[in-house]
Formats: C-alpha cells, sequence, structure tokens
C-alpha cells in the first residue's frame, strides 16, 4: 500500500469524550469515528487491524472443526421468547418493530438462532459433534457505552456454538475451543491469562474468561505465584484457613465507639489491626405469591473480617440465598437489630434472622463487632462463649493479594484484564426450551448437549493498546498491526535516490509477502514520524539522502529507543529477520 | 475440505414457499436458511459462495483505489433527517428506537454516514478524489419479501462512494468505478450486460445497470444486434420514427364499437392492425397550496400507438408531469371526456386538458381512437383535418423488439436479467443538503461532487443460479462455486485402494491450491451424486474400485452428460488443465 491512496487521518488532541488511553489513541490515530453513541465507523486503518483479528480467529476456528455460517443481524421475537429472553432480558437487549408491527431484536449473541438451526438439521447422533460459528455484528444498547470500542454498542463479535449427545461430548468440545482461544490468543502477540470463571446457574466449572492484561483492566483477575492456579475474582476460592481457631484470650466487653461507624475507623480507635474486625452485611431474599408480590421476606446476616469484601457470586450460591438476594433496607434493619447501620452485629438480635459466617470468621477469637448499640462496639467477642458457634459457614469473601492458592500451591497475586474471550459449557439450558433434540443411537430423542465461545473482535485491538502504548502512541503486536512495516523516504521528491531506494525496499517487501506501507505523501519528517509511532507501525525503515552516500538507511522498531544504521544493500534482508524473530 | 469435516444438507423437497428456482435450489442445497420472512442464515456451504463474492469484489475494488471501511448497520435517524431521508423514505426504511427512546434506522445504504466521514476527513481539495466502500449488512423493510436471496430483507451490499473536487473528477471516478465493475463481472464468470439506467432528477447519463441476464430476471433489458447501445427499458429511448407521416386516405367516421373497450378488441373488430388504432391515458398533476391539501388539478391526455406500452419514467420528464403524475380517477376522466374510460379520445372533449403525444402517433395516418361515447370510436382519424396538429410531442413509449437501435446502428432486441450492480452520478445532492464541503485551491469551499456504486453480493449467488442450472441442481461457474472440485470416492470404507487414491489426489490438489472436497461421508454413490449435482460443484473426479484396477478414474464437468475415463496418474494435471481453460 501506498501511503497516499490510502485514508491516513492523525489527530492532535482526542475528542473530550474519550476517557481511556486505547480511545483516545484509536481516534487519533484515525482508526475509528464516531456516529453515535457506543457506534463508530471502522475506519480503513482501523479496519485492517480488525480484520487481522478475524482472519487469525477464522483460521483457528477452521482448524479446530468448527465451521462458519452467518446468522442474520435482525431476530424474530418469536424465537427469543421461546428461550424466554425476549421476555427477560432487560433494555441491553435492542427491540424494534417491522412494518407490519411484528417484533424483532437486533441480536446480542446468537444461541436461540443457532439451536434453531440445530433442531433442524442434526437429526441424527451421526451428525454430532457439530461447531457453528460466525464472526457477525452485534448489538447491546448499553445504558452507558463509553471506551470507544471497549464498551460500545455496535461491535463485532465472533460467536461459536457447540452440539453434543452427551455431557462428556460437551465437555470435550469445551476443551477443543479451550486449546484453539490459546493457540488463538498465542497469535495474537498479547500478554493474557485464561481465568476460571462463574458458570451461574449451569454449575460445574467449564467457563474460562480470556484476560489481556493491562493496569486498565475492569476486571481483576487472581493467579498463583506457585501454581497454573487462576481465575477472575468473582470465582477466585479463598483457600480454607490454615489453622485451627485460637483460644479466647479477652472478655467480652461492649465499648464506646461514638461516631465510628465503619471497621476501619473502629480499629483505628482501639489500636487494633482491621483483620480483628467483623462486619455485618444484612440482606434479604423475598419469597413472592402467585400474583408475583412479596409474601414473606427473609433476612440473613452476613459475616465477614473487617479487612475482606463480600463477593456476591458466591454469597449467591449459599443455599437459601441462592434464589436470588437484595440488601435489606432500613427499616428491615431496624427491626431486626433495633439500630441503624454502622453499629450492627450477631449478639443481642432484636428478632431470629438466619446467620452465614465467612470461613476466616469462624476461625477468629477475641474479635470486635458492632453491638446494636449506636456508638458502642463488642470487643473480645468470642465464638461459643459469648454466641453459638456459627450454623452456616462458607467462602464469602473476595480473595485478596497473599492469600494461600486454594490449590495449596503458592500464593495469590492479583492483577487488571480486559475480557475479550469466554468459553462457557451451556449443558441443555437452551435445547430444552427451545425443545431441541436429535434421534441417539438408542432410538430417542435427546436434548443437545451445548457450549458457547465468543471472542470480541472489536474489542480486541482496544485491549491491545491497553497493553500496549507509550506516550507517543500505540504500539501494535506484527499479528495485528494495521501495516507491519512502514518505510518513511525523507526528502523523497527531492532525491531520486531516496525515491529510488524506498520504492525498491517496497517492491522487494511486498513480493515476500510483508504487509508493508510506503509514505510516500511528501511529508515532513518529524510529522510523518509522529503519525507513524501515533498509529503503531512495529517496524519502521527510514531512508534519507544523507545516509543513502554512505550507503546506510535506518531500521527503528516501534520499542526502540534509537535507530539502528543498516546498510542499504541488506536492509530487506535485515527486516525480514526481525518479523520472523 | 473434507465432507465428514463440514455442513452438508440437502433437501428433496424445496420448501413451498420458494417460488423461484434461485430460491428453491438454495434451500435444496442446504445453502440458505430462513430464520423470518426475507431473513436467511448463510448456512456453511451459502456463505463460502458469498466469500468468494466479496473477495472478488474486494480485489477488485482496492484495485480501483477504492478504500475499504466498515460504517454501523444501526445509524441515528438526526443524520438521516440532514438528508431528509428519515421523514421521506417509506416504510422499507426500518426505523427504530433505544433504550433512550432516540430513533435509528438499520442501515439500508450508507450515503448520509459516508458524507459526514467526508465533511469531516476531506477538508482540503488535495485530499480529493477518495473513493470509500464497505462490504456491510443492509436491511429493506421489503412490503413482500420474497424469492430468497432475490429479494430479502436482510442482505449483503457493496456499497461504494467516491469524492470529487468537480464534475470532471466525479465522472472520473465514475467511470474507473464502471471499468472496476466490468472486471468484477467478467471474473464472476457470468453472463451479463451494462446497460444505460435512468439517473433520475440527477439527469445526465451516468447510470448503469449491471445485469446478469436471465430468463427468469424481473428487468427488461433491451440491447442493439448492431452496437454497443444497451439500457434498461426504463431508460431505453424509441428512435424517432424513420419517414415523414403518409397523406390521409380514408374519412373521419364515428363507428360503433359495442363493448370493445381495448384497442385490441377494436382492432379485431374492425380488422384493423393493432398498431393503426390509438389508446388514450388519462394522467393528472396536483398543485399543493401551503398546507399541502390540493389547491389545483391538471388533467393530461397522453396517446400511445395500440400496441405501445407507456413509459411511465419516460412521462415522467416531460415538463408539467416532472412533478409527479398520477392516473386520472373515473370522475375526473367522465368530467372531462363524458364517458367513461374504454372509449377515450382526443376529439370532442368536455373540457380542455393538455395533450401529449408519442413520436410514433404524431407520425400516424388514418388512425383509430375512442369517440368520447360509449360504444363507439372514431375511425379514418387525421391530424390537421379532424383535430389540431398535437402540441407536446415525446418519446413515451417502452420499446419493442425490432425497434430500430437509437444510435441508428442495427435493431433492437429485449432480454430479462436481474441487477446486481450499479454505477450512479449523484453530484452534490448529498454534499450540499448536509453542507458537506472541502477547501479548493481557490480557498473556497464547495460541495463534494459524489458517486455511488452498489453490488448485491448475496443477490449475485441467486442470479448466478437463475442463470445456471439445470433439473438436477445448481451449475457454479468456477469463479464462485462453494468448491471447485469435488473428490467422489465409490465405496472408500471397504477398499483401501480407492481409499489412497482418493486421499492423494485431495492432497495433490489441495497442495495445488485448488479448492477441493473429498466427500468421506460415505454416502452410495446415487446419493453422493445427486448431492453434489444439486450444490453444483463444477468438476467432479469419481474413483472407484472397477476403474482402478484398469488404472483409471472418472472425470466430469457438471455440464457433461457423460463422465471422461482418464488415467489414474494423470488425473490430477487433467483437473488442474481444466481448471485453468
Amino acid at each position: 500500500m501506498k501511503a497516499s491512496q490510502f485514508l491516513i487521518s492523525t489527530l492532535r488532541q482526542a475528542p473530550a469524550d474519550a476517557e481511556v488511553v486505547s480511545h483516545q489513541l484509536m481516534m487519533r490515530a484515525g482508526m475509528i469515528k464516531r456516529l453515535a453513541a457506543g457506534i463508530y465507523t471502522y475506519m480503513p486503518m482501523g479496519l485492517r487491524v480488525i480484520r487481522k483479528v478475524e482472519a487469525i480467529v477464522r483460521e483457528e476456528m477452521n482448524r479446530a472443526g468448527a465451521i462458519e455460517c452467518t446468522m442474520p443481524v435482525i431476530q424474530p421475537a418469536e424465537l427469543w421468547s421461546e428461550s424466554g429472553r425476549f421476555e427477560k432480558m432487560g433494555p441491553e437487549l435492542l427491540r424494534l418493530k417491522d412494518r407490519h408491527e411484528r417484533d424483532y431484536v437486533v441480536q446480542p449473541t446468537s444461541e436461540e438462532a443457532v439451536t434453531d438451526i440445530a433442531r433442524q438439521e442434526f437429526k441424527s447422533y451421526k451428525q454430532l459433534p457439530k461447531n457453528l460459528y460466525q464472526i457477525q455484528t452485534k448489538f447491546r444498547d448499553e445504558r452507558r457505552p463509553r471506551f470507544g470500542l471497549m464498551r460500545g454498542r455496535e461491535f463485532i463479535m465472533k460467536d461459536a456454538y457447540s452440539f453434543d449427545r452427551d455431557e462428556a461430548g460437551a465437555k470435550r468440545s469445551y476443551q477443543v475451543m479451550a486449546a484453539a482461544y490459546r493457540a488463538i490468543f498465542d497469535r495474537f502477540g498479547l500478554s493474557y491469562r485464561a481465568v476460571a470463571a462463574d458458570s451461574g446457574a449451569i454449575g460445574g466449572d467449564l467457563s474460562e474468561e480470556f484476560q489481556v492484561i493491562a493496569a486498565t483492566g475492569e476486571d481483576a483477575i487472581v493467579y498463583s505465584t506457585g501454581s497454573a492456579y487462576a481465575a477472575n475474582m468473582e470465582k477466585a476460592e479463598a483457600a480454607a484457613p490454615a489453622g485451627p481457631r485460637p483460644a479466647a484470650g479477652e472478655a467480652l466487653a461492649k465499648t464506646p465507639t461514638p461516631g465510628k461507624s465503619t471497621c476501619a475507623d473502629v480499629a483505628e480507635l482501639l489500636g487494633l489491626p482491621l483483620a480483628r474486625t467483623v462486619k455485618s452485611l444484612v440482606l434479604a431474599t423475598d419469597e413472592l405469591d402467585a400474583a408475583g408480590a412479596v409474601a414473606r421476606t427473609q433476612i440473613w446476616l452476613l459475616l465477614l473480617r473487617g479487612d475482606h469484601d463480600l463477593n456476591e457470586v458466591k454469597a449467591g450460591k449459599v443455599p437459601g440465598l441462592d434464589v436470588g438476594f437484595r440488601f435489606a433496607t432500613v427499616p428491615e434493619i431496624l427491626e431486626h437489630f433495633g439500630t441503624p447501620p454502622g453499629y450492627l452485629g450477631p449478639i443481642g438480635l432484636k428478632k431470629p434472622l438466619k446467620i452465614i459466617v465467612d470461613r476466616e470468621v469462624a476461625v477468629m477469637a477475641d474479635w470486635v463487632c458492632g453491638a446494636n448499640d449506636k456508638d458502642f462496639h463488642f470487643t473480645g467477642v468470642n465464638w461459643g462463649r459469648d454466641l453459638p458457634e456459627p450454623d452456616v459457614v462458607a467462602d464469602l469473601r473476595n480473595v485478596v493479594a497473599g492469600d494461600a492458592s486454594p490449590d495449596g500451591q503458592g500464593q495469590l497475586a492479583i492483577e487488571r484484564g480486559i475480557e475479550i474471550g469466554h468459553v462457557f459449557y451451556l449443558g441443555t439450558k437452551y435445547s430444552r426450551a427451545m425443545n431441541a433434540s436429535f434421534l441417539d443411537e438408542d432410538g430417542k430423542p435427546k436434548p443437545f448437549e451445548m457450549g458457547c465461545y465468543g471472542i470480541g473482535v472489536t474489542r480486541l485491538p482496544a485491549a491491545a493498546i491497553e497493553q500496549n502504548h507509550d506516550e507517543r502512541g500505540i504500539i501494535w503486536p506484527d499479528a495485528i498491526a494495521p501495516f507491519t512495516v512502514v518505510i518513511c523516504p525523507v526528502g523523497m521528491d527531492r532525491s531520486e535516490a531516496v525515491k529510488s531506494a524506498a520504492e525498491s525496499l517496497y517492491a522487494e517487501l511486498l513480493a515476500a509477502g510483508v504487509d508493508v506501507i510506503l509514505d510516500d505523501r511528501g511529508e515532513r519528517p518529524g510529522a510523518m514520524f509522529a503519525d507513524w509511532e501515533l498509529i503503531g507501525v512495529p517496524h519502521r525503515v527510514t531512508i534519507g539522502d544523507k545516509g543513502l552516500k554512505d550507503g546506510q538507511v535506518e531500521y527503528q522498531h516501534r520499542r526502540d529507543t534509537a535507530a539502528t544504521r543498516v546498510p542499504a544493500g541488506e536492509i530487506a534482508a535485515f527486516v525480514k529477520g526481525r518479523l520472523a524473530g
């Protein structure tokens, strides 16, 4: 490609609404253009990156035996009612009506459409397993779209769906996809982790997220320094406490703590470590009657160590809370504790409730909690003596750095990531809802065992930039750079030697299959270099009259701090060597 | 590709709603699957065809200097209001609201979005010309979607838009695209014609349709047997009549024609050729007041030869009718003619109106027309004697086969076509409406001169099938076949020799870059051959035990009536020779 034939459009300033660096740099580098909130045109420079991402995804999906199709963007509501999602999904599902007032949705994913294909096409176990995928436009009507392609409304996703005759087959299909995802992510040239993720109501451990590591990532991801264990924060298990509970050493005392309504304030006032305090969290579950009105409400008290945070996903798995919980209201709290939030505790309740204790709290001695009396806390609290031994003990908390790894090997560390891929075992959730079955070897209809597998194709470039940039701009990995090599001739219009050297290197690299762009726009060197550093092309060759007089040109990788002089006759081989390496 | 790893799904019967052969065959060959009216999943077999079409289009567009981008499917109404299309377009434009009740459309084309890009990006004449294109999902909410991909609602279109500094530049850009379209259509391997099309309000001759020739096509296309002249029916000019008007030979007579209200019936009754009759068509134009109510209505009488049909596009260009016309109502006709339709004519009108005469009618003598009296016609009518010489004479009719070509060379012939591409000079229609301008060399802002260029990517396979099929199924041209070659081993599971010969031919063709599929499903020969003939793979190699004993395999092109025996050792070279040829 010659730059004069392409659309290069860089900006000095990012628009004011670009809050994160990937959004700023994609706008400044002319990769995307905003059409509406969360809706972007992929400009020629950005589309080249997206196409390279797509090509890698497609190659590895095909290699893994998945078969590409393309499902419609606009899908009929009837189909979405079969799974219940038309009614249950929130306003993220973009709904519309056609000229005949029939209901449709703009696909955010395609479980319904693909299950509809399967129930028509896969009549016999002999046709299984099958994996169908598409790389296609999706829409999620985010309440607050932002961060450019990171949280857009219209985006491109690769979504794959596997169909198997039984759970064992589905698990094999899942592992094939998990391996394909590793192959895909290895090829992108990014630092990433595959982490265990919560599998929601489906259960089991067959859910992994592929997280691109970036300090600016939205997700906390957890890994062991001593093993391959890795999970997202929702999923990461807190290892069971190491030792038994120490013996009680202090007497129970009601201590004035005026105005100190947080564990941190109380610990500071009392001169105790935060880890000696216990926080009380009050939840509620509502039982509904047939008409959907609240028939009965149960209040729950959760006890966590003062320095720990509640993990709502874990809480949501505790029997009784797994129907769906909410935080209790202040009137509910007053009714059960007789005091407003800030001084709550498990001793001296006004009204019985259910208590769930985090595993760490269950092994504490001489701890501190609210006294259910404004401006007072208990100190020296001990299980069995001052209150009954805990009844329900569970892992309720987010892990913290330094926790023992749940597999017993090493300690946990935490870093930030951007979720780009997800592999998920679905079981028969959709096939049962949509009555999608095949005839098994025994002649009986069985619902398909399914899995779903997504990659955020347009999100990936944003994540790559969050991970790879500096103050001058983007630094693309070779595999997904809009161009791999840029040739910058200095004074091409004035010097026949420069022009000829640049054109001949361009022709030689093109012939070798290198994705090279020749900047023949005639820009001044400073503006030209600034453009390519902003755009982030990884390899640059600069050809100038002065160097050529000595038979030299310059090579500089985008991460290099200085250029390397290379004999003009060797530059093509030199560049090819850098690409191979 | 091995068939066992792919999704092959053929049907004996097409669904009842498939009215045309391409729809029937695409359904039966498992290329598409209906999700809703006019909305189809592109199944793996069909997607391979679409991807080949896309690749050819993309290569030639890039070669012609166009630059690919991707504009959003969901676009904000504000932008569409700038051009006026949000308000003016009919219900084909699919409108929707997001969660904040803001208006959006699903793009049917992208003039507004691309003009918005141009006004932000192309600030200077130095950046022009530019041509931006996309290959992207479109939606048109057809009232009656049908014929599968031929008239779907969701479809893939390649749409390109050129931006130039002046009309001369725009015309060059138009010609570059017209040439690129010829290159694209040549590569598809289809029989097609580029025909002049009407350019509507823009004027000029810069509008051409690319029509795939097919007896089942919706469009009539006209070409000269003696020159390169070609146009669609709307546009095709009827050559001016050859000779002068003959002298009057008959006297005017009012002749009873009871119950004969059509020209054909009258001609038959009178024993005259249909070409001696004249038909009267009554049109109306309404002048609106400021409130949009009809302030004044003008009635028009159009006279055409009885064997000719009105061309509404031509009529719509006659001064006075160019504001938009409708057919007159029966009350309006009674008011002006004093008789109901069937016996109308230009002689003895009740109330004055404007008369427009087709060029052929203006040179007739001794003609027949309605007498404005039920069950009576005039015969022996002559201009100047029985009624005034015609005032307004125009080309109002559709051409018919055998007409002289308007360029004076040869005669016109008519065939049917399916419109797949359109190149169109837009002028400043969108750039003026959207205030999209650049700074020209003289420092003054000028609106962009634009062109737009479309190809129906998903419609093309349907058109290819309409043109290329037989009673057994589809016959793909090599360039867009889902697979170019199929290897059909007979008894692969029983014979090691067959298996080995098939696998080795498969490997050799794959290595040569041939898009080959090996049918390793283990189907019986009859079913296997029927599948591939239905799917339409152009080249087939059959390998069987019996032939192999004599060192022979069989080659058959999809159009061949019988197989050719080829020595097994030469088959790879033989196939490659057929592909090259």
